[in-house]
C-alpha cells in the first residue's frame, strides 16, 4: 500500500468528460489498495476568463479581492470531482483551502504555504475515502482566500505529498514527461525515467514550462517524488527524484532553450569602481531582473563593455531605466538586441566530469555558430546566440553529448 | 443616516458592465451617508451552467458537493462586486459564507439559516466599509458549504437584514416592482407603492415569480421592509411592509393567476367516513402537494364525487397513485384535466369588506365563465377556471375591483 497525490492540471479537468477520466485514473490506484489524494486545477480557461474579469474592473486591484474571484474555479471542479468518484462508487468528499487548513501567509495572490492540517485527512485516507483538494488555494492569518500564483496546484499537491508523507506525487498533464530537450525541435529527442531535482530546477528556470520553480524546490526541500506523466495515455512519466536514487547518471541530461530573453550592450563605460553598482541598482529598484552578465575591457583601455540579458518582458522598461541615468553612470551607447536565444546543456554529472564546456564550444565552433555571452553553474552552461541559429544549435549538441534516440 | 441591504439579481450582475452599475447604486446609498451591504447573486446563466455540470456526472448526486460546485458562483461575483466598488473609491470587501459566518443547518441544496454573526460586519460598517456578502451560501454545523435552494439570494438578503436590524432590504431585479396583475395580460395594471407581507405571501404562492415564499416569510417574521425595485430604472419600487404601515389599505391589492394547475375528479366515491383519508394518505406519502378540495355529494345520493387540484409536473404521479388504489378505496372513475387556470383576487382589506367573493363571482358569471372550483382563505379568494377563460377573468376582475389605472 502506498500513498498518493495526483494532481491534475487545466486541461485534464477541461470538461466533465474529462473530469470523468481523470477519476478513472483516481480510482485505479484507490483499486490497488492505495490511499489517494486528488488536487484539482480549474477547468482550462476559466481562470484566464476570472483574471480578464478582475482586470475590466479597472486599476489597481486589492489582491485580496482577486483572489476570492479567481479561487471559484477550483472550488467546482473538486466538487465535480468528488461527485465524479462517487459515482464510481468510491468515498469521497472535496476539502477547500480554508476546510483542512492550508495555512498561507498573507502575500496575496502568491501566497506561501505556511502549514497543513493533516490529522483529520489521515484518519479518513486511513478509512479508504478519497480527498479531492482543489489546487491554488489556502487561507491566511486573516482568515482570508489566498492564491498560490501561477503554478500554484503543483504547489498544493506537492505540499501536500510533504505534510502526508506520500510514497508519489503524480502531476498529470499534456505532457507524457520530460524530454532530453524539446521534441518539437529534435524528433530523436527522448523521454527521460528520471531527473534530478537540480537538474529539473535549472530547467525549470531556463525554460521548460513542464513544472514551475517553486514547485520543484518544494518537492526537493521535502524529498517528495514527484512524476510528470501524461492524463491522456497510459505510458509511465518522468520521475524528479534525488541524486542518490539515479544510478548511472548522465554528464548531460537535457538541453533546454530560452526565447525569452533580451541581451542590452552598454559601450563605453567609465571603467572605475561603483559602476556596476550604479547600473544594476536602478534596475533592481525597477524589479528587473538580469540574468548574465558579462564585461570586457574595450578598444581604448579607458572604458569598459558591458553585456546582460533580461526577460523579453523586462526591455523596455530596462532600457528606459539606463537611458534615465545614462549620462549620470557615464555610458557612451545602450544597444538592446532581442533576437537571441538562451541554449543551455544541464546535467549533475558534469560536476564530476571535464570538459562539459568545451565541448559545447567546439561544437557550436563546427557549426559556425557565434557565442555572445556564456554563463554557468555548477550544473550547467548558458549560451546565447543569435535567434536563427536557435534550432541547429540545440541538434548539434543533442548529437554532440549521445542523447539522441537509437 | 440608515442601514440598508443591497440585492441583486443575476441579471442585474450578467457581466462586469452591470456589475459596475450596480456598484454604482451601492455607491449613491453610501454616499448619501447610509451604512451598506450588498448581497450578489452568480452572474444570470452561471448557477444553471453548474447544475447542469453536477448533473452530467449522473446518478444520485451528494448534495454537499453540489453545494460546493453551485456556491462558487456568488463567490466569484462577490469579489468582482468589492472590486467595482474600490474602483469607485470606496472601502469594501467581500464576506463569504463561512467568513461571517451565516451559520445553516446541515440540509444541503436547501438549507435554513439558524444564526448570523453580525459583531464583526457592524464594526466595518460603523467604520464606513461597504460589506459584500454573496447570496445563497452559509456554512452548515459540520463546516461544509450549503447553499439556500432556489430564491436563496433573497433569503441570504432578508435574513442579513434581519440580524443587522436594517432599516431597509432593497432586491434589485429585472422587474420595478408589484403589479396589480401581471402588465403583460391587462395594460392598465399598475405598480403597488406598498404591499403587505401577507398579501406579498399569497401572491407568491399563487404564482408571482418575484420573491420566493420563504423569503417574504423571513421578512415578516423579523419585520424587514423589502423594497422590489429595478436595476435599470431609478424610479421607486413596490415596499413589502406590515399592514399598520398601510394608511388607506384597498379591499384587493391584486389578482394573481397560476397556470400550473392540474384538476383532478374522482366519480362515484363511497360515501363512509375515512374515505378523504384513504385518497390523501397515500398522495401525501407520495409527496404530491394537494392545493384545492371540494366534495359535492352526487346525483344516486349514495357516493360523492371529489375535486382537488395538484401542481402540473404531479399530475401523472397523482394519477398513477390513485389508480393504484382505486379498487380499494372505491373510486369510480377518474378525471384529469389540465387545462385550468387558477385565479386569485388578494388583499387584506377583505377581512373588514363582505362581499368581496361574490362580487368575484358575479363578474365571472356576466362574462359566462364557468368557475370549476373555489377556495378561500382569510385574504383572498381562488377559483378554478378553464385556461381559455384565463386572461379574459383577469381583465374583467382588474376593471370589477377599480384597479385599472386612469
Amino acid at each position: 500500500m502506498a500513498r498518493i497525490v495526483q494532481k491534475f492540471g487545466g486541461t485534464s479537468v477541461a470538461d466533465i468528460e474529462r473530469i470523468k477520466n481523470a477519476a478513472l485514473r483516481a480510482k485505479s490506484e484507490h483499486d490497488a489498495g492505495n490511499e489517494v489524494v486528488v488536487v484539482v486545477s480549474a477547468m482550462s480557461g476559466v481562470t484566464n476568463q476570472l483574471v480578464a474579469y478582475v482586470d475590466q474592473m479597472g486599476g489597481l486591484f486589492d489582491a485580496r479581492e482577486y483572489d476570492v474571484v479567481v479561487a471559484s474555479g477550483e472550488q467546482s471542479n473538486a466538487g465535480l470531482m468528488a461527485l465524479a468518484l462517487q459515482a464510481l462508487g468510491i468515498q469521497a468528499r472535496s476539502w477547500l483551502g480554508w476546510q483542512i487548513a492550508i495555512e498561507t501567509d498573507d502575500v496575496h495572490g502568491k501566497a506561501r504555504i505556511t502549514g497543513i492540517e493533516t490529522a483529520e485527512l489521515e484518519k479518513r485516507l486511513a478509512d479508504g475515502e478519497i480527498a479531492v483538494v482543489p489546487g491554488f488555494q489556502g487561507i491566511s492569518p486573516a482568515n482570508r482566500v489566498t492564491t498560490l500564483g501561477r503554478g500554484g496546484s503543483d504547489l498544493t499537491a506537492v505540499a501536500l505529498a510533504g505534510a502526508l508523507k506520500a510514497d508519489r506525487c503524480d502531476i498529470y498533464t499534456d505532457v507524457d514527461g520530460i524530454y532530453t530537450t524539446d521534441p518539437r525541435i529534435v524528433s530523436k529527442a527522448q523521454k527521460l525515467d528520471k531527473i534530478t531535482y537540480e537538474e529539473m530546477l535549472e530547467m525549470a528556470s531556463l525554460g521548460s514550462k513542464v513544472l514551475q520553480t517553486r514547485s520543484v524546490e518544494l518537492a526537493m526541500n521535502h524529498k517528495v517524488r514527484v512524476q510528470v506523466r501524461s492524463s491522456f495515455e497510459d505510458s509511465p512519466g518522468t520521475i524528479v527524484v534525488s541524486e542518490d536514487e539515479i544510478v548511472e547518471q548522465q554528464v548531460v541530461s537535457g538541453i533546454s532553450q530560452s526565447t525569452d530573453e533580451a541581451k542590452i550592450t552598454l559601450l563605453k563605460v567609465a571603467d572605475q569602481p561603483g559602476v556596476a553598482a550604479a547600473i544594476f541598482g536602478p534596475l533592481a529598484d525597477a524589479a528587473v531582473n538580469v540574468d548574465m552578465i558579462v564585461q570586457n575591457i574595450s578598444e581604448d583601455g579607458n572604458t569598459t563593455d558591458l553585456t546582460f540579458t533580461v526577460g523579453m518582458a523586462d526591455l523596455e522598461k530596462a532600457v528606459a531605466v539606463l537611458e534615465k541615468n545614462q549620462a549620470e553612470i557615464g555610458v557612451g551607447e545602450i544597444v538592446a538586441d532581442s533576437d537571441v536565444v538562451k541554449i543551455s546543456v544541464v546535467g549533475v554529472g558534469m560536476r564530476s566530469h571535464a570538459g562539459v564546456a568545451q565541448k559545447m564550444f567546439m561544437t557550436l565552433a563546427e557549426k559556425g555558430i557565434n557565442i555572445k555571452v556564456i554563463s554557468t553553474s555548477e550544473i550547467k552552461v548558458s549560451v546565447l546566440v543569435a535567434e536563427e541559429y536557435g534550432e541547429l544549435a540545440i541538434r548539434a549538441l543533442h548529437t554532440a553529448y549521445g542523447l539522441d534516440a537509437d
